[in-house]
């Protein structure tokens, strides 16, 4: 397993846990930790072994977000002239978004962990995860606007996909807190664990669960769920059946069917 | 009215009643049901006299989904030759889908009424309805999963329309049971009933106040509704705009205001 | 400030206050109230130092909708052949929808603040604000399906995009009465208040919250969740990236961070 | 084969004949025509042994369109109602776009060779082909708007993706006849012919041509141009990744390589 | 008829010819340009007996496009502030672009006649109208970019739909000259005419044309070729269907019907 | 300059030339052909002393597609499972279509040369391209028909943007050669030469006239027209809106004013 600055990666069982590793930091995103990322999830990706993925903070938070000092390396590359800067800076943004989209991107699903702080960049985070699990100390806030800025990695194109506009709008424009029980109401998280322990107990055991499943399956099933978010009903329909016209003539159908006449737990390969 | 072998179909006060009806076979959807469903909904979609349907399961369960023997039979249709297995699969996925897409398409209200299992191809179905209801025993279970298959005949495509992108993901690639308590909590039904009874009264006391409106309003509002699923807010506005510049010229108009002014029930006709 | 005849209109610290003024008519929508929205909206939008808005109606309830006797004149406006009356109907329909463009469009957070009534057009109206809040006594209606039409000046675009398509769908269909506690369950609001004075306590406290803001962050965080409403996200993702271009070289940045550092409130321009 | 009364249909080499045949009608599209060609599209699609498809008109015309008295017949359809005569009228138009909707969507190319008139509904039959050849007399007219209506079966709708869109308009706004060359021209037909017979030689040549291809090849081809016209670059792109996933499995390459290797040409099952 | 001082406006048998009237400027677009632009198109989308419009340019060139004057007072409105500069820019490009929105969503036909230049800004305004025809001295250029901007008023958005993707982008990168007969060849131009008096004799000929014809038909006909830039084939089916629901009840059908058949030339109301 | 060894790159004059450099082998395809040339325009976007690129190939002909040693290669990753091999193609399809996104994604224009052969993934390439300019002994075919395949790697997504849908279909689907002038007919190349020399000559004085333009102002108007393939006119307007808010602040149309006022050539920097 490659080492990371940033990171701490492990392979068990099928599960790749991504541990953001800087907890003196409250896991702030420095420059390594947007490189990182993209080489974790290319490993990831390319990786058949990988079939779910857990990502979770160290220590007492999962993340404060972008790095402060990182923001004043990225304000020193600007110049005189406001177009070039824009030429520099649009280009700075598509980069650093280019990590969170290897996220959303990934073949396999990924589950967020979170406990503590999640704030600013970590709700991009969290947003181009699958599904988001919490412990009960967690607090959101999509802290840019206290930073003068709309946010610019990602909160704002997918959490209005994941949780409802009023209340989308009202966390974006005060930034402020939102509690465990409140991202489960408004469906931020899908369940809250009473501390950190129990919150990875239960992720690994959901992220298991579905490590046990059909590999083309569960990767079908996330291509079609992350394309409605942007498609048509007419053109899911007709992509699952240009899709499935492959998959469907795969091992695991009969695998699964075999198991299912003789009550056994199928078994995949890769 | 026509004679079904999967179904029972009745028409009373304007309200279709399409019954599965094989609870032996826990109502699991076998080759008449998806060939049945079509000549029913183009039945409905012709009678000016239908003017809300709802779709109920005889006996314990709402469905078990598709019938695992007639797999068996597709699986017999496929040849040596990869390309033109991915030809046949992709028309049969295809033809499949179009039993669903009749229900989602129909002209009128669909309103699904849920007891017991509602299981694979069953949630495909019930998310190409309107609205969903179940009573307290209800089961939901996105199955497929379990078959070594992405579902491909409408729930992934429909159902994120309807419930939140995180569970959603968790329910998709996991398969796991949802009870009614559940299935309210993040929308997948609009009520729950206590029993099997109370939930056909209910569902069929809605679909009466429904069938008591003008049918150039309901259907009106249902087509503006069903394409904002995949179209702008401001393609959506001229919509309405130019199918209004038609149907305010309707009686059902004068109808509906000489009825507000004289204090009475409005009479609609077909 | 412009005097208007259907609205009472005030800017203090930053934030319009529209309130619909004729509450001896429920605050119905007559022919002034559809111009003079569009003339405020224009002027908001031009007036930097408006940062907020919040919309309400004065005395017990928020409105009753459009007024009927401005239909009964739009009705005689109609001649004898039918595809010239759909030409004058059309055109009708997309001016009245256009007052709540201007809503919609409104490049600062719109809150609407509602008690008592809010019916038909009413509900097209809060549905083009960026959030809802209510008081105890609120009460909702699609009431347009009892006219005998579909909606058309906005409600069955926009609503579906802010409550869950299975409850929109019996909402809209039978027009039934939603009350606050279950206008908070289904995200139409975002807050219930006791009574009206609290409701407009607690809705001017988060508009003075947003107005502290910088300007800039707020103005790009509403055009981009805006803009997801409709896009996809590889385009918000762009588009944010060429926005922030040429706004991430604004002063406020440099004012919130030098307030963050020395822990002070930062103080923005319009 | 079946026996049709609007057309003359023939199956050889693979390539199946599809003829309007009431030349003493000038090839009027009577009710029978539009029925008749849904059955003999579904047909053509159901039969793996038809690869091409030519669709030409008997007599010394292609077609004068929509026959008259059917039209006259529909209007007889119409009741008091504006609002329900509406519902009538979009029904029945859906139903007859229909008609060319399965001219469009067959999995086949379709070839569309015209002598004499085109005029009016046969210019919506000829956009919803692949590619149109003609005779030099031919003469194409979008008669419809001197009915004192917009076309409605398809012209405006599919030939603005074939010609360019100044010429479009000004044909679309003034009916004017187009001849073979400036048809030509425009990009409306590939290549002119001297005269009808010459046009079946050349035509059937171009068919014979793409008949020899392998099916699967050109079946996908077919997919991927007609998905381009209203789809984006990267779903395009996407899509035949999935589709090849396929398709790349089959015999068909193989028989294609070893052809080339041996230089003989190569034949591919239907 | 309103004077302007940009324009001259004429209205003779229901076509509209709105004449570019600074000839000593060489048509250059000033700040009373595009305000005036906006009222003319108004006045014409509110005056049935309108049925056509022609653009020209008074004297020996069509325009030069915007009026350099214009642009340097627009540069006086920046202040020291780099976002509020671009909260400023914005929106007057989106005001400018405003303009020529209303040359392309007039409800009628807009043809223009162009000799001599057509230069920067007159793209811009030509890509807006439906047909373009040209004198043999016309010469065009994409003239921004030898300002040091890419065009923001409409070429690039809306030429690229008019002619080539290929020789789109020649044009725009380079800002060369365009010849007629080039134009002619590339589909700028619907024709080339000998002299100016010659192409407005043309241009007014083809307006009488289309003045001829029903109202109702040609506005529906624009409107579905207009759609069909950037919609769907699908949509664009069902958007006609929607819209001929009521306008084939129109009158217009039968005053067409009857002219047809006692072979005289029918006359429709405006 | 870095050395590759299916390409040979150097940088002049601003402007990159980028040449196929395996001439024995008529420049195929091959494995280091698709990895270098991501690098290669990596390079070219990251380097912004490049202003235009010009992509030639060394020889007599420009190429002829992918070497079928490699797919030969491709061909053995594939096991026995039709799922995972179809993983497996599917995600080499998408990395081998990335190269070609690399050059249509260069934010600098991309002119391409060609002589002699240009078939298979060549025309793949050059559609990928912003303007295609050939020597009269230019041949072009869409030659994957004739391998049994549809064509996947752009061919299918980008040239019905350039050349006609009629056409577009009958190469496609026949594979057969176009010359030249056909070539220059149908807008695939926007001029044609002599011969290669007179060809290089042309398109180089094309490149330098481009590269003296503002290379803000190109990089903009490449954006725009880009954009437009794929985007709706008015999120066009609204994105150059949104993109010149930024651009227009730049200096560069300060130094084009100053030239235009004092008839001197302007100097952009990079």
């Amino acid at each position: 397993m490659t080492e990371y600055t940033a990171f701490k990666v492990e392979l068990t069982d099928n599960i790749a846990h991504v541990q953001i590793n800087r907890p003196d930091k409250i896991n702030a995103m420095n420059a390594a930790f947007w490189e990182e990322l993209v080489e974790i999830f290319q490993w990831i990706d390319d990786t058949d072994a990988v079939r779910v993925v857990v990502i979770s903070g160290a220590g007492k938070h999962f993340s404060s977000g972008i790095d402060l000092t990182m923001l004043a390396t990225l304000a020193q590359q600007l110049g005189k002239d406001v177009g070039r800067n824009a030429r520099v800076m649009r280009r700075t943004i598509l980069r650093l978004q280019g990590s969170f989209n290897a996220v959303d991107n990934c073949r396999k699903p990924v589950l967020a962990a979170i406990q503590g702080y999640c704030i600013g960049g970590a709700i991009d985070m969290v947003s181009a995860c699958d599904m988001r699990y919490c412990a009960a100390d967690a607090q959101f806030s999509i802290k840019e606007i206290d930073m003068g800025m709309a946010a610019d990695v990602g909160t704002l194109q997918r959490l209005p996909r994941i949780i409802g506009d009023g209340i989308m709008r009202e966390l974006a424009y005060t930034g402020r807190r939102v509690d465990a029980q409140e991202a489960l109401r408004i469906g931020l998280v899908n369940r809250v664990y009473d501390d950190q322990a129990a919150l990875l107990d239960g992720v690994f055991a959901i992220a298991r669960e579905i490590a046990a499943k059909s590999p083309i399956a569960v990767a079908g099933t996330k291509e079609m769920i992350s394309y409605m978010r942007d498609h048509r009903i007419d053109d899911g329909l007709e992509y699952i059946a240009t899709w499935n016209a492959a998959m469907l003539q795969s091992e695991d159908l009969r695998v699964a069917m075999a198991a299912h006449m003789s009550k056994q737990q199928p078994t995949f390969a890769d």
